[in-house]
């Protein structure tokens, strides 16, 4: 102990406190990190000692994995072809220890210090999970000069804020391949998520195999399931990687697939077979219902397949399907969502009807309140905690069930089912994911500025999920709608609560961005390959300008777009192969030029002004490069009108910049000016140009704040 | 059968024959081709119906897989969601009939017929196989013009050259993942390769799992191996894409991973680990053996871990072992390799030697003939036919062994076993990788002009393989070594020998690099994520522009020159992430200013002038441009003196157009010039630059030939 403290002494003697004022590309940033002006030097004799339990397979294959990764980033062909429990290079330049062997589970300590010496690194943690967080900040800290590359010389001492940080994916509405799930998997462990929220069964599809009721995924799927063998590959591969695995059943809504292979189990008759959930509506008209005249509407009216809660056999084969289920995922957690049933499909079976007046249940949200009661009791006869959506909660809810925030409070269209008080009072915990939906398309910024987690802590709520839902998202874009802005949400879960600013997450995400596809998510490729399928072959260059300052447009208006043009099948059978589909939802060179634009605006420098002159310089002639391209290319054309007014706000950009040199600005010019740029933030095709509103800054000669939300349609 | 004829002549009269002169990017050409002047236009309402045996599952799933390829290639949103056997779409717009259903197996009839009329489309074949193939065709006649996407109208009647046309993958020197052996599967299938060879077991590892035998996996493979869950996957994913899989068990040499787990099937005492075969000497060294000056010397001494052929328990562990992966692979061939064993592991064990003796065994090539008879026997025991390299040929090899030649005539370093006319004269068939190596870097057109395939037909060789060996080929970039040069490999086995245009081959192997990039292949994908990772995250523009005329050094020297500075594991351990490793083997700017160069030379017209000067003033200025970004990155700084020399290069081209324009030319100047370039030709970190011969050629006014081979060292 007493050398461990002199080192220590030594060691933290030549440094300075940094705060959150360092450069480094680190995300989530550490709760604690001091940094000295000093580099240790990566070389070809970069070697690694573990100290751990001989048997921590997780911690030994981390390790090697991390290895490999600096390894191959770097280049330098480091000796050690792999690391094992028998290794004892005493002199290893780096020193990983651990003193227990951990597996990840919510609670699991895992906190770490990481201290970087000029020529030595030890890395350690109380146990596995520990480690696993500290390699990922290692891989992050790697930096590089005119002489190669470098760790900073920094100690590091970090732990999170929540105990729960989550990313629910929907595997059912696009099928999600386990090739795909795993690249999430690695996205996550790169910034520090312990749970895979898997969204496995909806309407539109049943993804896992069942061998107790194998026409759940041979009736319910279209062939596009997860084997067992492969759940558990994906279980074990998130728990190499300190992440546990949630299933999410989604019932009593959301169940048509379910239905496919056993329609005895519905409240309404069948036949049923997998698709969104207005098609057994759609396939059983009535012709003496309302016509609905709003989306609102519509949700409150649909009769969307849910399970018959009168029907006793309904429990005995959830019983017996859950104890299947325990067996693939060992996390001592069961998602059963609960959500979005209005009742209608109840409320619409005489049988049923008249059971609740025996029961004497006087609505069907009593009713939903008995089903989820006795799934309840079957999962506790699992052994199995019960996660649901917060249409779960009422005053009778089970204490130990936890209740997912999903609706936010200023939703007028969906009623909200309580605060986040109203549910602990109660005793409940709680996990939210209000604010952190992925798949509408809004920036990182907003998820990152989330108030709903202000002033909150780990005793008020577990933690969040961030939830990619995949109307809009299938196995080509869904990286791209996941990554980079779930690592916002990461950090926000991680993170002490003061690490808040957007423009320095900005900076740092796209860092982030680049570390996640050199690891290999095929995020960026996916984008450049979209571009390339849309080019016919031609050079993408002069199309990514135009692509790179485009973004979707924000909300659920595209999916409610086609879902108004063609609600039976549209988001099933349309090709997400459009610009909409495959640009990334936040604009990096929108962040650069906006960092421009405000350095402009506030020091009126030469250099600021330059560089934002080669952007609109770039964005002006561009539409002249591409003009020939969208000649004969009738799908690129989609984007024409987008190219020309990008060109046309770049020459207004121009136009303000030579005035204010000339210092002839006047006011009816720029409100001219700016009244056309309105015209030109116009959409097309589901794609807006995202530099409009620094163009417009540039002039009226300040930044304006950027929305705090955006409508949901 | 009267409407058929009918419709043909109809069909016919408007057409027009076309030989090999048509525009389309096919690849492999068909046998037969006709072409009218008119267009099938695709959109939303384009529908399928196939008239096919009902059960035919790898019929149905194939249609479906190219109707979504084609609705994600057209992004039209088609409206059928799946195509089934109880589909009744009389008027579809394409039609698909088959009379028999088929699995794949070598000597199928794969022939087709693909009619593409203005409002409809027939494809007919006499199998599952045949419509396979046209499937094919179909997808890769889908083109573009200012109306949207179209197919040609076309009738196309088509069947293979050769009966065998394989790809090899070795597995075992770097191990290659699942996913990235479908991914080269469905590559296949797009140029109706019909064989995976999967070399799975060499000195480096052991990739298949055996149950057993587990510690052949468990020791041999440092946990990278194929489940026996995968095989049957990967098998099953072959199946459905027309390919049959061929695993490769290499013995009696190449067996050190065989070892690590089972040290007394060796000639030799352990203990064994698997790594590169020089390892075992390398750990028991011999003081008195002589020192080695050369490559050929290294090869002829080396004592390189081999199975003992006198131990019975030997046969009798190859027996169980076989029967074991028979029930895996259910093809019946199996590749014993048997190449490359010097006798030197049998020459040192003097049981061995004392045993040869009493049996009358005059050398170890008879006891390596020996060895081989008793596996044929296994073999044939298991109902598997024996494929071997050409090693295994002798006087005595039973007829229905199939033989591998893979040795050049012309190598000066290793014997050749045999010309085809000698193996075929002793009754064997005969399967081809001469010139099909896709592993030593060289151009396309080399592996197309192949001259061991001149004049043979399909009754002298079953046909051939392309063969990638992964000494320098990882997950990462062995789609970019495979692909696209297998694509020529696999016309020259499937097309007629008269298609042998190596300009329009190049035209269309590039067409295909963008159709394989769409349908997810990762090799154009992985060139770009290398240069972001080189980059450090700064933007790839310029760095691109001389990547793309960089080649990596042809034949075995960066092979070479790595095992002579660590012959230990320089190959397992150095990471493939430098230039040379991500960069395409041929550039395809290469062709297209070579195609100009050529244009230029014959008719020294103004628009080809322009688009060479446009090249070279690119590559003249790009110096500049990208020298801010060596400083600061020592790895990318590697090619910082061909940067330099290109924009040399680029300057000497444009100062001879200047020349030529003036009409001021001197011979003495262009003798200075091209000396200059012959300097800028220097390979740099196994890399060279490959635009300097047309340079040159532009200086001395005409084209050269290419080389038709290159040395291998």
């Amino acid at each position: 102990m007493k050398k461990i403290t002199l080192l220590m002494m030594l060691f933290l003697s030549h440094f300075v406190l940094l705060a959150q004022q360092h450069n480094f590309n680190l995300m989530p940033v550490p709760r604690n990190i001091v940094q000295a002006d000093a580099k240790f030097r990566l070389t070809g004799k970069f070697t690694v000692q573990v100290n751990g339990i001989k048997d921590d397979t997780i911690l030994y294959r981390a390790v090697n994995r991390a290895y490999q990764a600096l390894n191959r980033k770097t280049g330098l062909a480091f000796g050690q072809k792999y690391i094992t429990p028998a290794d004892t290079l005493t002199n290893a330049q780096l020193q990983v220890a651990e003193q227990f062997s951990a597996q990840p589970a919510i609670g699991t300590d895992e906190s770490y210090q990481l201290k970087v010496g000029e020529n030595t690194v030890a890395l350690n943690a109380k146990n596995t999970i520990g480690i696993l967080r500290g390699l990922q900040t290692l891989i992050q800290l790697v930096s590089a000069d005119e002489k190669g590359y470098y760790l900073p010389v920094v100690a590091i001492n970090d732990a999170p804020r929540f105990k729960w940080r989550g990313l629910m994916i929907d595997a059912a509405r696009h099928f999600i391949s386990f090739e795909e799930i795993k690249h999430n998997l690695d996205a996550m462990a790169a910034v520090k998520l312990n749970v895979l929220h898997w969204h496995l069964t909806d309407d539109e599809g049943f993804r896992v195999e069942s061998k107790v009721y194998p026409l759940l995924h041979e009736k319910g799927s279209n062939g596009e399931y997860y084997t067992q063998q492969q759940i558990r590959e994906i279980v074990a591969y998130a728990r190499d990687r300190g992440i546990i695995v949630v299933p999410e059943f989604d019932m009593p809504g959301h169940s048509q697939s379910w239905f496919a292979g056993y329609p005895e189990l519905a409240s309404l008759p069948g036949p049923y077979h997998p698709g969104p959930r207005s098609q057994w509506q759609q396939e059983h008209p009535d012709p003496n219902a309302p016509r609905a005249t709003s989306i609102a509407d519509i949700i409150a009216n649909m009769i969307a397949p849910t399970f018959d809660p009168i029907n006793e056999k309904v429990y005995t084969f959830l019983d017996k399907f859950i104890a299947e289920m325990t067996k693939l995922f060992p996390a001592g957690y069961m998602h059963i969502g609960a959500d979005e049933n209005n009742g209608m499909a109840w409320k619409k079976n005489p049988a049923i009807v008249a059971w609740m007046k025996d029961h004497q249940i006087a609505n069907t949200d009593e009713l939903q309140r008995y089903y989820v009661e006795r799934v309840y009791a079957i999962l506790k006869k699992h052994d199995r905690q019960l996660i649901g959506w917060e249409e779960i909660f009422n005053e009778k809810l089970p204490k130990d069930a936890i209740v997912h925030k999903w609706i936010p409070e200023s939703n007028g269209m969906i009623r909200s089912y309580g605060k986040i008080a109203d549910f602990t009072t109660h005793g409940n915990q709680v996990l939210l994911s209000v604010g952190f939906y992925t798949d509408v398309f809004l920036p990182a910024y907003i998820h990152y500025q989330n108030p709903v987690f202000q002033g909150l802590n780990d005793v008020q709520v577990l933690g969040g999920e961030a939830a990619q839902w995949t109307e809009l998202a299938d196995n080509e874009n869904i990286d791209g709608r996941i990554w980079p802005r779930a690592a916002a949400i990461a950090e926000r879960l991680w993170s002490p609560e003061s690490v808040n600013d957007a423009d320095d997450m900005y900076r740092r995400i796209f860092a982030l961005n680049q570390q996640l596809d050199e690891q290999g998510l095929p995020h960026l490729a996916n984008y450049n390959r979209g571009l390339r399928r849309l080019s016919n072959g031609a050079p993408i260059d002069h199309i990514k300008v135009l692509t790179d300052v485009l973004t979707p447009v924000k909300g659920y208006k595209k999916l409610m777009g086609n879902m108004m043009k063609s609600p039976q099948n549209s988001f099933q059978t349309t090709p997400l192969t459009a610009v909409s589909d495959i640009i990334p939802v936040d604009s990096e060179t929108k962040r650069k030029f906006r960092a421009l634009v405000k350095l402009y605006l506030e020091k009126h420098d030469k250099d600021s002004e330059a560089a934002i002159r080669a952007y609109l310089f770039s964005w002006k002639q561009n539409d002249a490069l591409l003009a020939p391209q969208f000649t004969g290319n009738k799908r690129l054309s989609e984007i024409q009108d987008h190219s020309r007014n990008l060109a046309a706000a770049a020459a207004i950009g121009l136009e303000l910049l030579d005035k204010n040199d000339q210092g002839v600005t006047d006011v009816t010019w720029v409100q001219q000016k700016t009244t056309q740029l309105d015209s030109y933030a116009k959409p097309h095709y589901e794609t807006e140009i995202a530099v409009i509103p620094e163009i417009a800054e540039l002039l009226i000669g300040h930044l304006v704040a950027e929305p705090e939300s955006y409508p949901a349609f």
